[in-house]
């Protein structure tokens, strides 16, 4: 017996027909002697219809009151599930942020899980074998007592904080792809999908623009050890195939150099040309960017032909490019740059893999065949187990394949038949 | 300063515009001075969504977890409706049944509100003139912590108990009509509204058919005196009419002998022909009809031919008529009747009026106008302040005028001629 968390997102629930689909996988887990907990997001499409009504009430809304209206999503999902459970013979119930509670800080629309009792979940399981149904999203500020959300894909975040309280063997997050892929099989066809994957490079890969799961779910898990498994929901819930797991590293008996290549289209470059190179002037720059809430990335400093100035290029996310601009000319006389050069058409290539603790020369082999392909790169950020490349946006799919091919990532032809037969 | 309650009903709480029109209501109380709490309903047909896909999932579903989902209608109503009026310049939060909380029995779907702290609301009155916008129908079960629903209708419930707990001056119920009538004015059209009608005339008119309030919140408006206001939701919020308002007798200067005739369709009659006339024999009747939940009404017992038995007719709900046959011919055996005789294309129809306390042969005067339009009456109730007949379904309109008209109900012509100019 083993307990376990599953988690389904919108397109999985989206119908009751689709409901008694998941019902199916959850009913499949029970019989096989497992204690289960599931958590739900909100049938597809509600969220984007509740959310509208917000702003069609108001501009400007209070978060407190959006959080109250968007969390009624799931609660629906997580009563009907409860209801078709029931009416497959099994024990079941539906529980809400508020009710088990799922603590939270005061960040309302995207508030931050602070605290949970798995006991109440716990004791139904030993009593009754009873499934619990989770609304995911959501959860209770603890001072004031108002419903908070977790903001969008909250819902993996809600699973994998269940299955730390619970202390659960494995979180099953089922999605709408079966798993973790070297990278984006709609980029590069012969992409292949991870068995394993450590929570190291998944956390890299989600922050690096992999989407199949949200970075704050990757670092929960990471940082309470939860074995969390990518699984595909429109799988036969009589014969689900193996998806992805996502689990410490000394689990991974054959380590690859690298992984995954992940990309982000979303940055943008901006340069400040000729900023007296002087003590402080990074905190000039920066400080009122961090004021603003933008995030600052790649940062390269190049020493200009005048010894007593510098070049700064630094990474924006594509959305905050016109308001960073528009920050950094209005600082422009405390910073003293004479001219701001920005680049909306450039995207980030970035390689992951914990072999290159091990490996010197990765991001070396990298450089090389990029510029044998004759793509220029504008930046590079390293860290122990990535690195980041920023280049024009019309060579993605050009490196993407050519990294991919280089660190023996394609799938194999063996492989293909195999998968195939 | 006054502190108000105003109820609001899923038609008027439709769209997003219509609820910026109550917002506009709600305004209008708060610009003159008053505390004002606002209990919602779901927008109009958001419950009939959520209990369909309860159904769908399963047509024998849990009562709790169908309070779950159906809850959240409201939900949604009450936090755009803060949203809405924090847009127009007014403090507002929205309160959840739980949050304050509103505490019920453990029946589900049909729960009865045990009780209610107001303190929270005051504080947020007295602190900032905070207006509370309530999401009417649900409550709490103290015991599990499980979201309970009190029933359809059951917002104006909701309404009245807050009016009690916070100590309200008066509870505006808020409808798509502008007041209690003298009778249903698509039957009469001479029908009139009435300024003031006290608790126990519109308890006996909302039993007996008149839909313009739940029995269960004229009940506790009576219970706790909360003055009850009958308005139009439709109104120009700056211009409001008025309404009916619905207190206490000694409220009421100019008595009326019957305030308003009322009717009702879902009526169906049983006669019990030749029953054993001994001791037990009600109980042995009408004991398998309680355990089944059915509502016997009017009962009246003849003495038939031979003296040893009696012939029994009494009244149930027109939807339980069915159910009602089949458990007495289940009984028959232990009741021990020759025949059973039954009639659905019946109809009750009713005169309220507390002057019937006070003045003789009120009642008697409708058998003798009812019989010279040549209307047979099937059963007679009567008690202190009401008196109804049980006649053919054919002659409802004609008994309804003709009762309206001899109690001079009827509006009169230079009424009618004030209220066009």
């Amino acid at each position: 017996m083993a307990r376990l968390v599953l988690k389904f997102g919108g397109t999985s629930v989206a119908t009751i027909e689709r409901i008694r689909n998941v019902a199916l996988h959850v009913k499949r887990e029970v019989d096989a002697g497992h204690q289960v907990a599931v958590v739900v997001s909100a049938m597809s499409g509600k969220t984007n219809e509740l959310v509208g009504w917000c702003r069609e009430a108001s501009a400007l809304h209070d978060a407190r009151e959006y959080d109250a209206v968007v969390a009624s999503g799931e609660q629906i999902t997580a009563g009907l599930l409860a209801i078709t459970l029931q009416s497959m013979g099994l024990d079941a119930r539906s529980w809400l942020g508020w009710q088990i509670p799922i603590l939270t800080d005061g960040a309302h629309g995207a508030a931050r899980i602070t605290g949970m009792d798995g006991a109440p979940l716990i004791e139904a399981f030993e009593k009754n074998n009873q499934i619990a149904v989770i609304a995911g999203f959501q959860g209770i500020h603890q001072q004031t007592g108002r419903i908070t959300t977790l903001g969008r894909g909250g819902s993996d975040t809600s699973a994998v904080a269940v299955a730390a309280a619970i202390n659960a063997d494995r979180c099953d997050i089922y999605t709408d792809v079966d798993g973790v892929y070297t990278t984006d099989p709609r980029v590069v066809p012969h992409a292949s999908r991870l068995d394993r994957v450590s929570f190291e490079e998944m956390l890299e890969m989600a922050s690096l623009g992999a989407k199949v799961l949200q970075v704050r779910s990757v670092e929960l898990a990471m940082l309470y050890k939860v074995r969390t498994f990518v699984r595909s929901s429109f799988d036969d819930p009589a014969a689900p195939r193996p998806g992805t797991l996502i689990c410490d590293e000394e689990d991974i008996l054959e380590q690859q150099v690298v992984t995954g290549i992940a990309f982000s289209r979303d940055e943008a470059q901006i340069t400040l040309r000729r900023v007296a190179d002087h003590p402080g002037i990074a905190a000039a720059i920066f400080g009122p960017l961090a004021d603003a809430n933008i995030n600052v990335d790649m940062i390269i400093q190049v020493v200009s032909d005048d010894t007593t100035t510098t070049d700064i290029t630094f990474t924006v996310p594509a959305s905050s490019y016109e308001r960073a601009r528009q920050i950094l000319e209005d600082h422009r006389a405390t910073i003293g740059f004479t001219s701001l050069q920005g680049a909306t058409d450039v995207v980030k290539i970035s390689a992951i893999g914990i072999g290159m603790r091990s490996h010197a020369g990765v991001a070396a082999r990298a450089f090389r065949a990029l510029a044998d392909k004759g793509i220029n790169i504008r930046a590079i950020t390293t860290s122990e187990i990535k690195f980041s490349v920023l280049i024009d946006a019309e060579y993605t799919e050009l490196a993407v394949r050519t990294l991919h091919a280089l660190y023996g990532l394609d799938r194999k032809p063996e492989a293909e038949t195999k998968a195939a037969s």
